[in-house]
C-alpha cells in the first residue's frame, strides 16, 4: 500500500516524493517500475531526511504496532520542529495519542490518519481521515487532498480532529464496514437457501441493487465476487472458498470502545461475532453431529427478494446510526471537535463503505447537525417505516427456517428497543436492587431509592446511590 | 460487603479475625454491633499487621481501582515472606495478573479472587474464585471453605488458577449473571405484552417455572421483585421502576476480553448493548416520536407460555456455552489450569447465576472434560432440540409484534450458524480478497490463495499469505 501512496502522490502536480524502506530492494523494485515518476530515492534514513523540504513531512506505512514506534523514533531523532510526522497505517486509536503527545513534547507534529480503500484506493485515490494539530493539517492538507479520492467535486478527505481522531473514525469506518459486510453476507445465504436462486440469479439482484438505493463498493463487489467462476472445478468461487472469515484489530477494537462508552453497537458485535463463530471449524463440525435434524426451510412469499433488499437497508441504517453514534461518544469523551455531516462525506468516495447511502447522511446532519440519531432523521425514519414489515417478515422467515440472520434480527431488536416505550429493563434494575443494593430511579419523582427486600413488609426508601 | 464477609468469617470455628478500616467509625460500628464476635479491631494499619497470626493474610474489600492499589502498598510494606494479601473486590483481571507478579517479587503471596453473592452471600455463604499460587491456598483454602456456600455437601470454593485466573472466572460469571437477567427480562416482557398477562399471573408463572429445569435464584428473586407493590401507588414496583438499566464493570470487560480472544459471546454482549439502549432517555423519546405507527402484537398460540419457557432455556443453555467456551479460551491465553466441572460446582451455591441448571453442566464435564461446546453434550442437544421449535416461534412472535428480543433471536442465530453446514462467511472472504488482497482458503485443497481481481480473465493464484 505504501508504494502505491507514493506513486498516487507523485503523479499528482506539484508534489516531488522521497522514498525510503528499510529493506532496500523495496525501493529498487517501485524504481525499476516507476523509476519516470521522478521519485527521490534514499539508502538510509539520514539520506531520506536529508533529501525533504522544510516543514519535513513523512508518511509512514508500516505494519501497526511496535514496528511503527521504532520507524517514528528514527525519524523523531532526525527531525526539527515543525516538522510533521503521519502515521497511515491502522493504528489503535491509543496509541496515536500517546505518540501525538511524546511528539508534541519535542516540538514536532505527528498525525495518525486513517486512508480506506486499499490497494486500488492508495493508488487511484482514497478516502483519508488525519488527526493531529491545526498547524500539521496547514502543510498536510493540500498534500492530503490532492491525492485523495473526489466525491461530488470534493476532495475525500478533512481534518477530523485533534490527536487520535482520525484514527478513531477510521476505527468506526471498518466497524461499519464490518457490519456492512455481515449484512450483505446475511441477505447472500438468504436468497440462496430460503429464496432459492442460484449464484447466477444472484449476480443479477446484486447487479440490480446496485443501481438502487442499496448502491455501494460492497454491493458491486459482491456481485462481482459472485460472478466468479473457480478454474479448477468450474463451480462458482463462493462455493470453493472455506467459509472461515478472518479479522484484524480494527472490527475488535470498535467492539471494545463502543462498550467502553456504553454505546450499543449491536450490528458491529454480531458481525464480529459471527466471522468469530465462522472460525471454529471444530466446535462448528461437533455441534453439527450432535444435531440430528434442522427445520425445513418454510415457504417464503412473492415479495421475499424485495423483502431481503429492505430488511438489508433498514439494518444498514440502523449500523451506520450505531456507528455515528460512537463517533459522537469518542469526540465527547476525547475532546474531538468532529463534523459529522464531513465524515459521512468523505467517506462518499476511495474508502470501502463509500455508497450513495452517504448523501443521504450528509443531507441529514446538514439539516440537523445535533440528530439524537439517525433513526430520527425524516428521510430514514421514510425509509425504516416503509420497509419495516418486510424486515419483520425476513427475521421471522430466517428464524423458522434455521438461517442464521445475527445481523438482522439484532438490528430490529436495536429498533424495537428505541420505539417501545416501555423496555423490561426496568424489572433488571429490581432484581439489581434485590441482590446487590444497586438502587434504583422512579418515574413519578425524582431521587435514588432503594427496597428493603429482607424486610417483613418490605419498604421502599429513599437514599444515596449505594457503592456496593 | 466487607463487615458481612468479617462476620462470616468470625461467625466459624477456628477463625479469630481482625478487623481495620480506613475511617475507624466504620470499625466502630461493627465492634458496636457485632463486638461480641470476637473482632480484633485496630485503629490503624500497624496495629491490624501486628494482630495477625504468620502466615499473615489479610483480605481486602475495597472498591476496585486506584483504592486497591493503596492498600496492597499499605499492607506490602509491612507483610512479610510468606504472608497472603487476598483482593476480594471485582478488581480487573489484568491488574490482578499485574499486582500478583510485583508482590511475588518482594515475596509475598497475591490472590486475587471473585466473591459472589451480594450483601446476604457475603454473611451467610458465597461462592468463592480465588486465583494465585497454590502456596497461598494451602493457607487460604481452609479459611475459605469455611466461609464459602455449600451446594451438594460441597463448599463452593476451589482454587481457579494461578495468578488472574480467580478474577478472570469471576468477571465471565457476571457476564452470564448479565445474559441471564437480559434473557428473563425478555421473556417477562413477552408474556406480558404478548402473553396479555397481569403482574400478578407473571409471578405465579415465574414461581412455577422455578419448581421446573429453571430452578435458579434469578428465577426466584424475578417473581419476588414483581410481588413487591409500591406503597405510594399500589402500582406493582417493576412499573414504578425507571426503565433505564445501569451497569458495572464486569460485563463490560467480558464483552471486550471475549472479542479480544475471539470468542463470540453474542448472549452477553446483547444483554450489555440492551442496558445501554435503555440509559439513553432522550434518544429513546426522539426515536418513539419520529416512530409514527407501531405493529400490532400478533396472535399467540396456546402453547405460548410454554414456549416462553423453552426459548429462555435455549437462549440460557447458548450463554452457558458461550461463557464456558470464555474460560477455556482464556485458560489457553494466560495459561492457567482450570478445571470447569469444578466452575460449574462452585456456581451451585451461594452466587447470583444459582440454578439447578449448574448441576446439569457438572455432569456435562463430568462425562467429557473437553466437551467442544456445551451444546454438544447429550443433555442439552436434547434439551435445546425439544424446545427448538417453540423458540424459532418465539423469536417469530417478537419480531413480528415489535417487541425487542435481542438476546432471544441472537442465541438463535448462534445455535443455527455452528449448526449450518455452510455459512455465507465464504462470501465474506471473497470480498476480502476482493478489496484488501487478503487471501483465502479452499475447502478442496490446502493452501493460501488469491484471485488476481483485476486482471482479465481472472485467475486464482496460490500464495503466501499477505500482510497487508
Amino acid at each position: 500500500m505504501g508504494s502505491n501512496l507514493a506513486r498516487n502522490l507523485a503523479s499528482r502536480e506539484g508534489n516531488t516524493v522521497a522514498v525510503y524502506n528499510r529493506t532496500y530492494a523495496r525501493t529498487q523494485e517501485l524504481m525499476d517500475e516507476h523509476g519516470d515518476m521522478g521519485f527521490i530515492a534514499s539508502e538510509d534514513i539520514d539520506g531520506f531526511v536529508a533529501s525533504l523540504s522544510k516543514p519535513r513531512t513523512a508518511i509512514i506505512m508500516v505494519q501497526a504496532g511496535k514496528g511503527t514506534d521504532a520507524v517514528i523514533e528514527q525519524l523523531a531523532d532526525r527531525f526539527e520542529e515543525g516538522d510533521i510526522i503521519v502515521d497511515g497505517g491502522n493504528a489503535n486509536f491509543h496509541d496515536t495519542i500517546r505518540r501525538e503527545h511524546d511528539l508534541r513534547e519535542k516540538g514536532l507534529n505527528f498525525v495518525g490518519t486513517g486512508i480506506s480503500g486499499g490497494e486500488e484506493g492508495a493508488l487511484k485515490g482514497p478516502s483519508i481521515m488525519p488527526g493531529g494539530s491545526d498547524e500539521a493539517w496547514e502543510t498536510l492538507g493540500p498534500i492530503l487532498k490532492s491525492i485523495a479520492a473526489v466525491a461530488e467535486g470534493e476532495p475525500c478527505v478533512t481534518h477530523i480532529g485533534t490527536d487520535g481522531a482520525g484514527h478513531f473514525v477510521k476505527m468506526v469506518h471498518n466497524g461499519i464496514e464490518y457490519a456492512d459486510m455481515q449484512l450483505i453476507a446475511e441477505s447472500y445465504d438468504l436468497l440462496r437457501r430460503a429464496g432459492g436462486h442460484s449464484v447466477d440469479e444472484l449476480v443479477q439482484i446484486y447487479e440490480k441493487w446496485n443501481e438502487g438505493d442499496l448502491e455501494s463498493y460492497l454491493i458491486e463487489i459482491t456481485g462481482e465476487v459472485l460472478k466468479q467462476q473457480d478454474a479448477d472445478t468450474g463451480k462458482p468461487l463462493v462455493d470453493v472458498i472455506r467459509d472461515e472469515a478472518g479479522s484484524k484489530g480494527t472490527g475488535v477494537w470498535t467492539v471494545q470502545n463502543a462498550v467502553g462508552l456504553g454505546i450499543p453497537v449491536s450490528g458491529i458485535g454480531e458481525a464480529v461475532f459471527a466471522r468469530a463463530v465462522s472460525s471454529k471449524p471444530t466446535q462448528r463440525a461437533a455441534v453439527q453431529r450432535s444435531v440430528t435434524s434442522r427445520p425445513d426451510v418454510v415457504d417464503v412469499p412473492d415479495t421475499f427478494e424485495d423483502d431481503v433488499r429492505a430488511a438489508l437497508y433498514a439494518s444498514k441504517v440502523v449500523a451506520y446510526a450505531q456507528g455515528f453514534d460512537l463517533i459522537i461518544a469518542g469526540a465527547k469523551e476525547y475532546d474531538w471537535d468532529i463534523n459529522l455531516g464531513d465524515i459521512a462525506k468523505i467517506w462518499r468516495g476511495g474508502c470501502i463503505i463509500r455508497a450513495q447511502f452517504l448523501n443521504r447522511i450528509v443531507e441529514a446532519y446538514d439539516k440537523n447537525p445535533s440528530l439524537e440519531s439517525l433513526l430520527v432523521d425524516p428521510y430514514f425514519a421514510d425509509a425504516v417505516a416503509e420497509g419495516e414489515a418486510a424486515w419483520r417478515r425476513i427475521v421471522g422467515i430466517a428464524a423458522a427456517s434455521g438461517i442464521p440472520a445475527p445481523g438482522f434480527s439484532s438490528a430490529l431488536a436495536y429498533f424495537d428497543s428505541l420505539a417501545s416505550d416501555r423496555l423490561p429493563a426496568a424489572l433488571i434494575q429490581g432484581q439489581r436492587d434485590f441482590f446487590g443494593a444497586h438502587t434504583y430511579q422512579r418515574v413519578d419523582k425524582d431521587g435514588t431509592f432503594h427496597t428493603l427486600w429482607s424486610e417483613d413488609g418490605r419498604r421502599e426508601v429513599e437514599q444515596e446511590p449505594s457503592t456496593h
